[in-house]
């Protein structure tokens, strides 16, 4: 393969073991194969959310399962191991050394899950999802807790298998962390989103009452929004030549393989803000995979570090950005080129965008209430692996930490416990990353300000290319070569990203609400 | 898997051998897997020629091969000649019957070729693509000619290597023909395709320079004809909920899985009848696999019958139903509801829709002249396999026997031996096909003609409903359980289809153009 004969040279100039170049030949051939069956996964998975059509379920699932059991025999197949051991240890250049460590660790966690155990999961995950389906429809919580029940006890035996691996000392939760956020803990998760949880409160009672600027965007038509999204796409910096944007009822973003990045958003003729937030928010994370380091393929490291710092690509585009002022200034009249009748001005836009109060559904939330909603999932979830909470329990656990947390009881359990479909789909561990992203998005935007000094001009011209052209020297071209901790530390400094977060909000909101800090 | 406990039970009936059962179980296990595996690679293939970005090519040429290697291994693996072994020549029920003769036809065509000529075939397919699409668009021949060559000796080599298979006496070509139209061979084709070409040249000289009624469609936006496109499929009997249409360059169908079945067309503003003929072909094509016997999962039954009998499909609804009279008196309402503006009669569609004359491009001939652009590529493509003709010879061969077979030359190599795709990508064998379709749609019609005697008259309401069901009883739900030619023979009785086909046409064009049978 291309791939492996490009970066066995930085092995081959270290060292005259042939047993070690073969190994090194071996294990990036894998890799490349892996990363090709990765792409056809996604490709089917992109499909399925985006044109399969109704009838077509059971046999996509079939065809799903089929891929992650050849993707798993092919990763944890025992000459891995023995290439794999060859190479660690071993003096090498900082691209194997990183890439060796990525897939010893994607070995080590991958055969020390029993495959009985994997395909308990992956029934459980779809009878999960099956039965949230109902119980949400239904507005009951019943028939989803036995189902639930059973994901909690199997993630529970998956993070106790997999905790040896995080090291002594460490928390249940981190092993789960570390599927989706590699190098992070809860060690420092938590003391962090206490911090941030206490900052934010403090905020939203300031603003609480206080009368906001008027701007309110009336319905506008899908077509129009869908013209607008391919404009904003474009100038954002958005590759079409090597992606695409579809539409999908939950907007995401897949990587089907090099040089092909899907995007999805969703047109909602009542809420501009939300189709406008979407493709924005999207885009984010399409540019962030268009930007990792092609000339690592087959190294494993050609990827995203995590969806922390996916999420904070998406959320300094979508947030940062894309709710800023200067930002509706660039959009303001190329959308009145759509809709000529739209009079509303970029500063009312720019306030019908920022509308912060305590909310009940996650993904609807302002920018600053969407992190108290994170920091009670991320509560619960430490409850769950904790022993603490099981799935009968939830529902009450639910409603006291959502009335501690984010200020709000849902009247219902469709609202309230059941309104994500994470936990259904057996992904525990996973919510963090939203926050983590939202934090590093606030430093990142600060380093940012401070590095191009004319950015918000720019913005309001419609000149995004130097803050991508920063961040794909800063995250993207990183790929997966270090955790992103250190990417994050490495781009940003020494910064406190809670108070960066802070300071954001302070200053966006204060300004509209007219509050300023105590 | 749920089909091979289905299917088991028609075994376990018959026998009380533990072996045979574990062998029916294993190799339905493993079609079932081979199935889904195909399904993949459908999507993938699909996508490519739908939505994939331009910078995706090399990655999906990867994938595709990727999963062309799985599905090889899977299907070579010792054991499934293990478990053949001991179901075959046993006394089995008639499903199982055909299931492993289909099966062992399969894994003996496999297992013959070896690894390195399979891997050779494939690297000569991409690169005679690249090279022909290189030579057709700078109207040259040369830079084709040596990777043609390749591909002709590697397919001769595949040809000579499989021909044990076909028994004592087949003629080289047997061995190709049976990759794409199982139970065709050159001795029933050679004499069929010589009369008909004889007689189509008849019919040619008839009409032509004779006057053809008025009628002709003007430029029409294609949003209307998308409209018009959805509504025909509908009406027709196409599932939606179960399919799906989508825009490709060069409209084709493919199955995706159960209830999973694309078909493509395109829209051309200008030539309204060729999108009409586009999606009404393909709309044939995808009821046959929407038709196939679902019950039959994982016994590799559940599958079209060969490509020319699939070709009848696709071809008895765009021909005999969608070029008919009373087909456009029930489209004709449909247009002007479109396009109110437009006036054009039923008999000036009609008219505009079987237009007949002596042509140059294969995909845009009329219904009668087609038939002599496919015996043109047979004798062409015997003359390759019999060893009589090599690239080099290919340009003139080409125009000497367009000359003589169709009756006209092209001035361009573009528009001559470098029209069609299909030798730059491995394949010959394949063109008996359509013509093999046309045939069977032929014979296809007068029986259904026979069978439903209101049959013009529901047609003219848009009925189309009793037709479906006669071809799914007839054809579709046989799946693969027969060869072709016995569905073909059990569905219209001892009928000749040459002569129906020329029936069909003398009657439709004689009626046209004012001319009868001498």
């Amino acid at each position: 393969m291309r791939a492996a004969a490009d970066t066995a040279s930085w092995v081959s100039n270290l060292s005259h073991f042939g047993a070690r170049l073969d190994a090194w030949t071996a294990l990036t051939t894998r890799i490349g194969e892996l990363d090709e069956l990765a792409g056809i996964s996604a490709i089917i998975g992109w499909d399925e959310q985006t044109y399969m059509p109704p009838a077509a379920a059971e046999t996509r699932g079939r065809q799903s399962a089929r891929m992650s059991q050849l993707m798993h025999e092919r990763a944890t197949s025992p000459e891995v191991g023995e290439w794999l051991g060859i190479l660690a240890g071993q003096e090498l250049g900082e691209v194997p050394r990183a890439a060796v460590k990525r897939a010893l660790r994607n070995y080590e966690r991958a055969t020390m899950l029993p495959t009985r155990l994997v395909s308990e999961l992956a029934t459980a995950r779809s009878e999960g999802f099956n039965a949230w389906v109902k119980a949400k429809g239904s507005n009951d919580f019943a028939p989803f807790q036995a189902p639930l029940q059973r994901l909690i006890d199997l993630n529970r035996e998956m993070a106790s298998l997999l905790a040896p691996l995080q090291g002594p000392g460490a928390h249940p939760y981190d092993a789960l962390l570390e599927e989706y956020d590699p190098g992070s803990t809860v060690a420092d998760l938590r003391p962090m989103f206490e911090r941030l949880g206490k900052e934010l409160n403090v905020l939203l009672d300031a603003v609480s009452g206080r009368p906001h600027p008027p701007g309110k965007v009336p319905s506008l038509d899908v077509e129009g929004q869908r013209k607008l999204s391919d404009r904003v796409l474009v100038d954002l910096g958005f590759d079409l030549n090597a992606g695409r944007m579809d539409l999908a009822a939950h907007p995401f973003t897949t990587g089907l393989g090099v040089g092909d990045i899907r995007l999805t958003t969703r047109l909602q003729a009542d809420d501009f803000m939300s189709t406008l937030g979407s493709t924005v928010h999207e885009c984010g994370h399409g540019m962030y995979e268009q930007g990792l380091p092609v000339e690592l393929a087959g190294t494993g490291l050609n990827a995203a570090a995590g969806m922390g710092i996916h999420e904070s690509q998406s959320r300094l585009w979508e947030n940062f950005i894309g709710r800023s002022l200067p930002f509706f200034r660039y959009l303001q009249p190329r959308m009145a080129g759509i809709w000529p009748s739209l009079t509303l001005s970029p500063a009312e836009l720019y306030s019908a965008a920022n509308r912060v109060e305590r909310s009940l559904i996650r993904v609807a939330a302002d920018e600053a209430t969407y992190n108290l909603h994170i920091i009670a999932r991320f509560e619960l979830e430490l409850g769950i692996f904790e022993g603490k909470l099981d799935a009968k329990d939830l529902p009450a656990a639910w409603d006291d930490t959502y009335r501690r947390v984010v200020g709000v009881v849902s009247p219902t359990v469709r609202d309230g416990v059941l309104q994500d479909v994470h936990w259904s789909s057996g992904l525990f561990g996973y919510f963090p990353s939203y926050t983590i992203g939202n934090l590093y998005a606030a430093s990142l935007g600060a380093t940012l300000t401070a590095a191009i000094p004319d950015l918000w001009d720019r913005v309001e011209h419609g000149d995004f290319a130097p803050i991508l052209a920063w961040l794909r020297e800063k995250i993207h071209k990183r790929g997966h070569t270090q955790d992103a901790p250190r990417i994050f530390k490495d781009a940003v400094g020494d910064r406190d990203p809670v108070a960066d977060l802070m300071d954001h909000l302070w200053h966006r909101q204060g300004q509209l609400y007219g509050v300023s800090r105590g």
